[in-house]
């Protein structure tokens, strides 16, 4: 009986996250008045051990005992073949998958929760605050929080809850509270609501929110949390490419090929940058980080300094941006609808080091709809976008006759948003495009930013 | 670094299952007639080699390799410490369990899907139908025609199908065709709709639409498929309780304590069924099998002839039944709400060789709440029922001073059973008791059967 996945033993079990920072040069992110921020400016929103690691350039870190604790619940997570997509295409490709819906939310984003709970459990914190969007991020910190005693509170942008009230249900099991964004309970939730009381919501607002509720606490115990972007969160997620790279070593194999879908960028970098370390050592790899074509950050919009948050709270970064206020078109990958790209993967495509990738919905769901046939769990419609990308490749590699390897991250699967596939298979969903004029009309809020330099780190 | 998980290497997974019909002796299955059932009689309902396997008494029965092909995609399932949970209940009981939410349904139901499926095509059959409650059913054996290109046509209880949208969505992801019963295509829907124009259904009327559309297709490819009950369902789950066996050999423990939520009797019968075999040998070893205090057929109804379904199709079946048209109140765990309970199961409980329990349904989700904030996972509602008694035998051994040993098997995640949960923490839960008039009452309808006789296997 050969087994279709690869279990990384026990006591082979990463113990240091690796730090891309090492090996690659960034611009700093700048402050109002055109300056680098000082690690101090940001203490009132996070705990300042993740401050440290957000700027750390120390290449290997340890995963303090707790948080390994906690991550065997569903880690080593297995590496496996897909070889029955592999037959459906008639492809010579040899496909390979990490697979991080095990996890108790059902996706990646626990293993940067995890991490982020503990270091406020350490750091005297009781009380964390986060946004979500489609539910995902705000599910993985309400189980994290459980792990550690923390309170969490999510504001869930107000469209997702009602339409997601199971969402709302999976915080509350874990014991988050989970509300509606925008709320009464914050200045910026009021302003929204006197603005427009029967407004949707938004990412931008929701953010405002949660960081409020973190730096207005009187008792000084309550921190923000970010699920992706940020320097600290790609660090915790690269426990997926290094626990790869042991188990493909273990059947002798090493990608041609790295796959990841990209929204903030975290699941994507979490595999990819143990291998892109390979590749500035030379190895010869492709890697493709994949997004949405109705929300190319990477593929349409140029790097430049930007805020991560609509309402400009944020330090301006250094990233490729659609421009802060960009609203997407309503498709339902609802993880990779941010408008920018993590800083750090950002400055590899502009390096030449990753290759983005684009994919329309239609192509996203029916990967992920022959996947399901083929390989049998339902992909997150955010996983079906880097599968979409694998299908090509797979497709190519037989036009080619090419017996490539390649490796993809398996973010999460879509047994909370089957509403999409529903709509999929009943022929509802169609593609979007951006016309030119919408693009350069968001893309016109940055113009008057400083411009970040055009570093080579290699 | 310890793992939580006993993971079974790939050359030990079971090749066999075990059969417990060659180690007790049954009452056997009557007609219409009042005489014994012979296979013959089942052939338009199900494929001979099925029914083969329904009736035979040989004590291991190789699983085909195509079958521990699609197994794999999550076999073998870990075993697991809950060391976080018995930490949180100070217990020196070391509590082990079987996790079957891995699977691409998130349940223990493809286990005997996928054979089923496969035993159809190599029948010749095309296409295969059933019915489902909750919906866990009708997405296993959609899931398992898909990876052997078999058409399924799911019948989901109206009621069910108005509620839980998604379970549609998902069997048709998988390609199944899913529609509400009573629906107009058949006879039986068509009865029940005149009877009755606003019914929300019933799994009594469910299965004789899905029975009818299997014997009555004029091509003679259609069969239909049950998804608990039968003998040759409880033979294809214990491939559960043969890989635990395997595991806790690994790390030198035994069980003192089985348990398993019991509603057709299924996964309880996979994890203990190997158990018993032993216990049979003169193993010292307690055996719970734990239903709802609400549907309660082996802990509060005798052991009878009685129909499988409402409808008076199946034969008369020896077992636990609180009568075939037993309506159990609006309790969460869909599942477990079946009037009858497994032949092997039922005889197994009758001769005592192992002890039904049963819980209320806020001990159950009190249980699945503390299970989700101490090891993650949030627990089917089902599940939760066995967590309940696992919890009571936790705290026993507390009151005790014993390091016993229990084993359970987690039967499914609950990602797709979220109302439960919202509803329980919005104090919205209640409890139900049945009257002894009621009971009374529904048992009532196989007062004039024959009754099976009390027969002693060992």
């Amino acid at each position: 009986m050969k087994r279709k996945s690869v279990i990384l033993p026990a006591d082979e079990i990463p113990r240091q996250w690796y730090n891309i920072l090492a090996d690659i040069k960034m611009n700093p992110p700048l402050g109002p008045d055109g300056k680098p921020v000082s690690p101090d400016a940001l203490a009132p929103v996070f705990p300042m051990n993740l401050i440290e690691q957000e700027v750390s350039s120390q290449r290997w870190i340890d995963i303090p005992e707790p948080v390994l604790d906690v991550l065997s619940i569903w880690r080593p997570a297995p590496l496996t073949r897909a070889d029955r997509l592999e037959k459906a295409l008639g492809t010579p490709a040899r496909i390979y998958f990490k697979y991080e819906g095990c996890s108790p939310p059902g996706s990646h984003k626990p293993n940067t929760a995890v991490p982020q709970a503990y270091y406020n459990k350490v750091f005297g914190i009781k009380k964390m605050t986060t946004e979500t969007g489609a539910g995902q991020w705000g599910s993985a910190l309400s189980f994290a929080c459980a792990q550690f005693g923390l309170t969490c509170k999510v504001y869930m942008v107000r469209i997702s809850f009602d339409q997601k009230p199971y969402r709302k249900a999976m915080m509350e099991a874990w014991g988050g509270k989970c509300i509606a964004s925008p709320s009464t309970e914050t200045k910026a939730g009021q302003d929204a609501l006197a603005r427009d009381p029967n407004t949707p919501g938004s990412l931008g607002i929701a953010i405002s929110e949660a960081i409020e509720a973190a730096v207005t606490d009187p008792s000084g115990k309550t921190r923000y949390s970010l699920g992706s972007v940020l320097n600290h969160v790609m660090l915790h997620q690269t426990i997926i490419g290094l626990e790869a790279k042991k188990q493909m070593a273990m059947i002798n194999e090493y990608p041609d090929i790295i796959i990841g879908c990209a929204g903030g960028g975290s699941n994507f970098a979490g595999l990819a940058f143990p291998f892109v370390q390979d590749k500035m050592h030379g190895k010869k790899i492709e890697i493709y980080p994949v997004e949405p074509k109705a929300c190319p950050s990477m593929t349409k919009a140029p790097f430049v300094y930007d805020h991560g948050d609509t309402a400009r709270y944020t330090p301006l970064l250094p990233m490729h941006s659609l421009g802060h206020a960009f609203v997407p078109p309503p498709f339902h990958a609802g993880g990779l609808r941010y408008h920018g790209m993590a800083p750090t993967v950002s400055q590899l495509a502009n390096e030449g080091l990753i290759t983005p990738k684009s994919v329309s919905q239609t192509e996203a769901f029916e990967a992920g709809v022959l996947w399901a046939r083929t390989e049998g769990v339902i992909p997150a419609p955010e996983t079906s976008n880097a599968l979409a990308q694998v299908v090509a490749e797979a497709k190519l590699a037989k036009q080619e006759g090419k017996e490539k390897v390649i490796l993809f991250n398996f973010s999460g699967h879509g047994l909370l948003d089957l509403a999409g596939y529903e709509k999929f298979l009943a022929g509802q969903i169609k593609d979007f495009s951006l016309s030119e004029e919408e693009m350069k009309k968001s893309m016109a809020v940055f113009k008057d930013f400083p411009k970040p330099q055009n570093i080579k780190s290699i």
